[in-house]
């Protein structure tokens, strides 16, 4: 039988038997992590083909679940779909290589991913959890961090601390390549972290996450290392990215679309004469993956709703000069906005 | 004008253009890392498109290379491709949601991965550098590592304090997941690292790895913390474990095949009686993605040739009780294989 999360999936496909191959749908239907392995989602079963390497872990950890494991591999998984020939695969995430062996297997496929992303979106107490965990960690790993610092370390030195603070806390790694840059390396919003020293006065530009039992974080506070009297510029902009950032969570509300949400801190900055400087959309959806639906951007109509998960996240960036962006993660609670952050300043500390 | 890597890759593809989503290819053809952004190879250019968020930096990376940058999304990359009618593009890395959308813009598609995939075997010396360079990083960090383990510690603070080693040498970050097991959680090979804490007379496995510069670095060590006599079996199998893996070191030659390199430990581990406990294959590739080919495995046809990476990584788990497991990163070179790894013991190397 069937859970009720994966009848609303199955029904709303419409395929005979839904397939998967991606790592983190494997994970987000039946809670089991591996590298590798294949769902097969039909009427009234859910099976997890894994092979050797996990089928003792995964027995364990689905035992009183409604999923049963077979172990195997690909030709096993085939074998089970055999009966089925309307396949709902994600077409996203399933490779153009794996569509065309479905097709000499004689299956026709349908795009499932609707009706994954429908589910998706809407996070559920279980994994709020996860991601609010991976939000506390972020942040008591950046606070460890501003402890630490000092003058001479390289940028990828402060990424190191940051990102073993955050294993240290919990996390299972990062959820994306961690950005650290100091002084203008900060004006490249994504910019390779590299091996400039820490210097009196730097600004530092930080742009991190981790992951926690699969789920994401997603975090950027850019502040002063040592203030050496320079930075009257650098002081005007973040107050006026900070506004921005505090303004689109207070007026986000539930029902909105991502166009709406993205304009409230867009034309902010565009009042301030930053319109072009602004050189992204405001936000992502942050789950599984760190960038997901729904998207906080000038052309998105998606709309907003009660679970959502995603982040603010505007930004300034003076090409070699300077880069200011402010972050966080955010549901959509009780009709508005609400941090999963709550321990890290937002403001442009500045650290000695 | 298209380098020489470029021009073959670009002959033996047989389309009008080769068109490029996944960012380890984007990687691989430009050098340049971005997580979004797309490549376009035609018969006398390479253009990389690539977002405002990347645009500076890549104009600076790729100023005096053959390759020129567009600053733009997916609508630039499309109408610069309209001209072309037969585009290649690498099956297994585009997803049959971005094949729909080329369909509908009127190209047709064909698979450039056996073009992308011949060149990408064989590793050039900028590639066997990095490559070179993420084991050097590994094995640091693991020599750093045995100092600091201390009994109480959970597998994931000595993850933790073994993937910030590798930070602080300079990997950009973990190639996979770390797996730490203590005691009997070894015999599950692809454990996920918990919370159990070390205590003397644990048996502990280690696989992991980093990456440098995009490239990756793949090892396993199989150690003893503290020895106390009852450790008779482990030993055993250790040495067994052990001799199948320099076995297999010494006597693949260029020219096998990836099953006949398979069949040298695995035929010495079956004389041993650990046929079925043998439950992975030998090696796959290791590259710019920590699995690819060439395979060693029971099944694989592939030729090992001069100048391709691979691991070498025999294992025997007793279900419940241990697992041992030893690998090496290693090249072929001369017609033989030599191994990345120098520094660090592949014996049961008892510390306390």
């Amino acid at each position: 039988m069937l859970s009720e999360k994966l009848r609303k999936i199955y029904d709303m496909a419409g395929a005979e038997a839904l397939f998967l191959e991606s790592d983190f749908l494997r994970r987000y239907l039946t809670g089991f992590y591996s590298t590798d392995g294949y769902v097969l989602v039909t009427e009234d079963a859910c099976t997890l083909v894994v092979d050797p390497r996990y089928s003792e872990a995964a027995k364990k950890k689905l035992k009183n679940s409604r999923i049963s494991v077979v172990e195997g591999g690909y030709q096993e998984a085939m074998s089970l779909l055999k009966p089925y020939h309307t396949l709902g695969i994600p077409y996203p995430f399933t490779s153009v290589a794996a569509l065309r062996k479905y097709e000499e297997e004689g299956h026709f496929t349908v795009d499932c991913m609707p009706a994954l992303k429908t589910s998706m979106l809407i996070k559920e107490g279980w994994e709020l959890e996860r991601i609010q965990k991976a939000c506390e960690i972020a942040e008591s790993a950046f606070n460890e961090l501003l402890g630490d610092i000092s003058e001479g370390m390289t940028e990828s030195d402060v990424a190191a601390l940051l990102e073993y603070y955050m294993r240290a806390y919990g996390a299972s790694g990062t959820s994306f390549e961690t950005i650290c840059a100091f002084g203008s390396n900060a004006s490249m919003p994504h910019y390779e972290t590299g091996t400039r020293e820490l210097k009196f006065g730097d600004p530092v530009l930080i742009d991190f996450g981790c992951k926690y039992e699969g789920y994401c974080s997603d975090i950027t506070r850019t502040f002063l290392f040592g203030d050496d009297k320079r930075h009257e510029e650098f002081k005007k902009l973040h107050a006026v990215v900070l506004l921005a950032h505090e303004m689109a969570k207070e007026r986000i509300l539930a029902g909105m679309t991502g166009k709406e949400a993205d304009a409230i801190a867009r034309n902010y900055l565009k009042s301030k004469g930053l319109g072009e400087e602004f050189t992204h959309s405001l936000g992502h959806g942050v789950g599984l993956r760190i960038h997901e639906a729904p998207y906080l951007s000038p052309r998105s109509e998606e709309i907003l709703e009660e679970g959502m998960v995603f982040s603010i996240e505007p930004g300034v960036y003076i090409p070699g000069e300077m880069g200011i962006r402010i972050e966080d993660t955010v549901q959509m609670k009780g009709g508005r906005v609400q941090s999963f952050m709550g321990t890290t300043s937002r403001k442009a500390l500045i650290i000695l």
